[in-house]
């Protein structure tokens, strides 16, 4: 069945308030962004940052186990985390499934689009706790 | 004549984007915040980063020579950019006037609020080419 655009917005925005909480609770001040339709310049969905670790995310959440991104998304989170001196990832969070963290070199590709299922997610994502603790951080970047 | 909350918000808003403008136009990425009803964490109006300086702003505006902030705007600013990793700021536009950036710690402080006059912005404050730029860098901090 196909999801209207309102229905994603607000599904969006659920995510987006629960990542806040996470993020803030694990030490990391965190940030929504205004509704991208309040500037020109590119946005991505939340940053964060501890002191040392800065991060800019796109977020996204599915009930199915696969979830499409626009190239200009991926684009527009990237130019921003380079300008600003963040971390870009986008954050996915599958129905009963924990927040995956993807870089936006794992991303899978295709002609229009970009495509995280939850078998990549698994596979190349990262914890939270990898995104953001210290073991395991040689695999960060 | 008083102005009601809706006016004031909207009156915000422009001046946020127009900051955020100038922001980009001089290789910061910036980013607003959105409504602070929409979280109960602390949240600054606008973050901006060029990979080097992190800022975290309060933003206003004012058609008079006196703006007054909350104690709780500049305790949650504060909170938020320690936690974050940015410099608070209180970025003030006077009406015909270029925009001022106060320190905190040079915010006058009454019972009940703090106070920017024109005067305290024109001392005190530093100018956009003072807080970004290399020159008078010593001022900063």
């Amino acid at each position: 069945m196909p999801v209207g655009h309102k229905g994603r917005k607000s599904k969006g925005s659920k995510a987006e308030r629960e990542l806040i909480h996470l993020l803030w609770s694990k030490g990391f001040a965190a940030m929504r962004a205004a509704g991208s339709g309040s500037t020109q310049h590119p946005s991505p969905d939340i940053i964060a940052g501890d002191g040392k670790l800065f991060f800019a995310f796109e977020v996204k959440s599915s009930k199915d186990r696969v979830k499409y991104l626009t190239k200009d998304e991926i684009t527009q989170l990237d130019l921003f985390a380079n300008s600003f001196g963040a971390r870009p990832f986008v954050a996915i969070k599958f129905n009963n499934e924990k927040w995956y963290f993807l870089r936006l070199t794992d991303l899978k590709v295709t002609k229009k689009s970009y495509v995280i299922t939850l078998e990549l997610a698994k596979k190349k994502g990262l914890r939270f706790e990898e995104l953001t603790g210290k073991y395991k951080q040689k695999r960060l970047f």
